[in-house]
């Protein structure tokens, strides 16, 4: 049972609200002497802090992360490293603006939990989103921080690849493009274009949803376990787990209904350093829930922000109809601030299944066989 | 950890490989008193049965379901009721041809499990899949029997909506067409051509992918946990575990990555028995994790058979180049016998969250509340 | 999988080291809408709090708890009560001698986790017994005040019953005298001998185990569940779980070995209200796993203290023969301390387990039944 | 959740009712590549196998057991190995005799799960104990038979150490008595003793209890995990899951309650190997839920047979005071068939906590350190 628990062996707990007194989250199952400080996870999480640029919330918030325990000081390096025991990380809510909810919270937001946390508990916290704000996935960003550590050789990266109905170009990708432009976006004349497009949507009080495709390299064969703890059923539920993601596919994905066997299958020949090479990469680095050694690539669709300037019917918690119009700080394409929550969620999910490999198959399988 | 355990509170492991003794699964966690036989399983399992028409593989299993435990005669009744121990299932494997498997055994069928396997475990059982054989899901659709039982008013059903690039027309939708063709179609016209569009993919030995669409109704608001138990998530992970399956959307899905917040919005009204009303179901019956009380629908699109008559280039167990062509009983449309599939896998998602959310919340929250 | 979470449903992940900048913990899956203040908690925790008497450590820390998340003002009342997501509390370390460690941090004190935790991790935090002290009960404590407001009437009371050779007289058990001496003793009689006794082995350096013994009443029937998640099987974990207990038993545990049939049964009797009165309570309240609706019993025994003033022989990280005298403040018994820690995890199990019975069989079922 | 599976990496999840069709289990997270044959399961479910001696029940069962999963040729070797993928393992019922219930099977019987399982689910097999029988143990044995291959050089063995009042002497300790009575007795003259003793108790039809206790030498150092995976933690639940366990203790247990620090602390040496040697074993190889690599030691008490021939008063299910006797076949000691089962559950946990290990360490620590 995990209401709040991430993973299995490499684990994350998290908790707090959005303007409660602080979010945090309790890293499980980490391996010990792993060298971290809190300044490795504060670069992280500064990808995805809001108020960085006009295309995201302009809550301020330093969102400053604090180790509390599980990091003690490697005696033979002097630097501090994981003990294998609890991480726990908190930031605390500094920005929590005394602002009067009185017109909105008792109102449900379309597209928001209010209602369903409501029909469900009884109450909920409905400042600026409570427990189901975007705020939570700090802590996975804080998480997927460690994370990154565990698989040697592991690189998760992750951009945003459709604005709207606007697709990047795919013959312009450059990796190093993604920090010079506010929506991670590795195709820089579509991100110039984005800039003015954002601009638009935002002025109009209106949002957009976007597509994000995650690329992890440096992933060993053989991670995966059939038939229940695939790796593509866990990556689909960490992406499907973020907030406003409607839909996850992985390699060719939707596109693989329109295919033909012939033209699905990835071909085969002997590579280097005796691994197999694959021709193509239809099957995005898993074929029977395991990964191949391939590059690993799933995407996920973002739904648009549902806080919007135009009022929209709904109904109160008390049962009456009304109209309700989102005023305050809101991203106009949260799409933007999920390429980070991406990456760190797939890089949590390969790092557990690279521990879960670890205790069952130990130290490996030499591959080719040799032939008796 | 759930290597071959699906479920948190309603649960089943199963077991066994496509040419092994037998397969088999374990139902862990069933409500007692609930009415099941051997038959109302049989009926589920039958809809995924091979060798139903010239679309399916033509393997001849009679797939004749065994209970060894966990149901007993209801004194009252008569009849036979689960008791709230575990449920085992058997299929014995009858259709286990003692063919030849010695020129294809050493080498990878692309876009099969045959390689991470190796890679993996250093060994694995190559008849017929093994245990990545297609044939396990028959335990999913058997588990997925008794999830149906466990939440009152229910109804799950599933439908292909698109083969190739074909997909239906949704103003034809006829729940009573699925069972006039053998692709479990709702449009009868889009199902006549699919007829002859699957004839000449089958005669070319090749292959194609598909979509399906699962729908469940009657399903209570409440049922979910953020953060991570979402509803939405658990589906993903469902049905992206299922063989062959690439991609996985909720409501609108990757579709609401092109949508304005204020079209992808699902207004609110006060409807009858004091619920809401929604004007609209963009989200899919699932807002924060958590079901509204909307029909839920989920699609998920199958990629084509790896299995094909086309030679393709690969490699053997040993390191060595070759080219392997797959004879024998194959389907040329996977996603047909998905179908059943996919229905009992959301219908087993809905169920574990059913149990989940009366132990959290017990008897449920009277909705709308008082104003005080 | 849980390292340092504990329970099913309701749960709860603890972190922190002795001396580090904060223990805490994340409980999960609590219900919503039940009252709790950090006061609350609060008076749970002082009972453990050391500092109290000259038999406990002098440590003197306030051990003030804040709750950082899952707790809301509930309209209706005004009263702040669980909103159903993670109620995460927090301690922060204040009395973090920064004591010089140069002469013991190498070396490992028999009894302690030194030696264990380095050789699994290659780590550990040795100041104040890091990760491995007491201290982290705390948190078992203050989880247990949640948990005790779960299941409707349950009370569960600890008391110690025995210290070193010397038992209580179970003839002048007196519940209310548990606070009226400062080792949760019900016998006032012993209660005064343990004064004196204690206070030659505290004065000798020295350190003695005992016995405590934990009596849930109000546990309704039917808790528990075969054949892996029996209660007392999980009451067994829990109580092993807590540092320096080296036995458990349940009802009258050891003893029944030397028992005949006809001596151990516990006959029955139709009693009021329906339900069954038991003759004796020899099973202790629990019976194929499952709770009997009579009180629950179960005892654990604690060792002594390890940290004493006579010097033992020992060895250091470094491989190399040595001796160690534990100075600093130490508990002369530590099982005292065990008392409302037992108590905790009782009421964190008992809770759990009438969540997950709430889960699988609803409402209950209406016993005797009627023959038809 | 695991109502009825054990372990976390290394997991089994048991089914089956002592009279129904079959008991089996199916192992999951076992490593691959492990040599395993039915045959090997099969010594060692014979040997708890009832119907050897007069002393155990004389229900006759060739408990032979079937591998319907999970299991391979290794093409190297010629012989069957684990593949990674679940092993099922199934006994058939064979001696269900359609005996005639009616006089027992509205009536419970004191000591029996019959009242508790009604209780809870409203429903219960009352044939033979149905889900609560001793027979479901079986699986227990079948399950540790692979578990003692995971860990290399681990040997687990138990012995009955007790019966009634009468303890063995431990200074005639011999392993090689074990297979020499049929009480699992290491000392060849308190069997001599106890063999006369159970005879009389057998013929007044009544019964008796024991202690067993279990030790496993071979287990490496750093096995646990703090602080809520404890080894104990974890072997205590093992054994008090065993049916009619009502008391567990590790090492010195209870007796500790009686040790002053100085006594209870295992002094520490450099020995051979670079490793610790310990002047004692207090602990039973466990400290801070930490294996030492010393031998760890467990006991635990079962309680007499509850099904003796002497009339106990008690109700029905109909809420009607009663008498009940059981005729039948019983053990009259049901502690002898549990030394092979407690062996088991402690190759299981020990195997569980070997992969955990392996998951979170790897390859392990280099122990003494070198001083920098």
């Amino acid at each position: 049972m995990s209401f709040n628990t991430f993973g299995r062996l490499f684990r994350f707990t998290s908790f707090g609200e959005s303007h409660g007194a602080a979010i945090g989250c309790v890293v499980d199952g980490c391996p010990p002497r792993i060298p971290i400080t809190a300044e490795e996870i504060q670069v992280e999480l500064d990808k995805r802090r809001p108020g960085q640029s006009r295309f995201t919330t302009q809550r301020q918030e330093p969102d400053a992360v604090k180790i509390l325990s599980g990091v003690f000081i490697d005696e033979t390096t002097g630097k501090p490293v994981t003990t294998g025991t609890p991480i726990a990380l908190l930031i605390e809510n500094v920005d929590q603006r005394s602002k009067d909810y009185s017109d909105i919270k008792d109102k449900y937001r379309p597209g928001h939990a209010g209602y369903t946390y409501d029909v469900k508990y009884g109450i909920h916290d409905y400042r600026g989103g409570g427990r189901a704000s975007a705020r939570e996935t700090a802590m996975r960003v804080a998480a997927g921080a460690i994370a990154r550590k565990i698989v040697p050789g592991m690189v998760v990266r992750a951009a945003l690849v459709q604005m709207g109905p606007h697709k990047i170009d795919r013959s312009r990708w450059d990796w190093n493009e993604i920090g010079n432009n506010p929506f991670f976006c590795p195709d820089p004349v579509q991100a110039k274009f984005y800039e003015s497009y954002l601009d638009d949507i935002r002025k109009a009080g209106s949002s957009i949803g976007a597509v994000i495709e995650v690329v992890a390299e440096g992933v060993p064969a053989g991670l995966g376990a059939p038939v229940y703890g695939k790796l593509d059923a866990d990556l689909a539920s960490a992406l499907m787990g973020i907030n406003a993601v409607k839909g996850v596919e992985i390699g060719d994905g939707f596109a693989t209904a329109e295919l033909r066997g012939e033209d699905n299958a990835d071909e085969m020949r002997m590579g280097n350093e005796g691994k197999p090479r694959f021709l193509s990469n239809h099957a995005g680095g898993i074929l029977g829930g395991i990964s191949t050694g391939q590059t690993i690539v799933a995407r996920f669709a973002v739904k648009p922000t549902s806080s919007i300037l135009t009022p929209r019917k709904t109904v109160d918690r008390y049962g009456n109809d009304t109209e309700i119009m989102t005023k305050g700080r809101h991203d106009p394409c949260v799409g933007i601030r999920g390429v980070p929550v991406g990456e760190a969620m797939v890089a949590c999910v390969i790092a557990d299944h690279y521990l879960m490999h670890r205790a069952q198959v130990g130290g490996g399988v030499p591959w080719p066989f040799e032939k008796r």
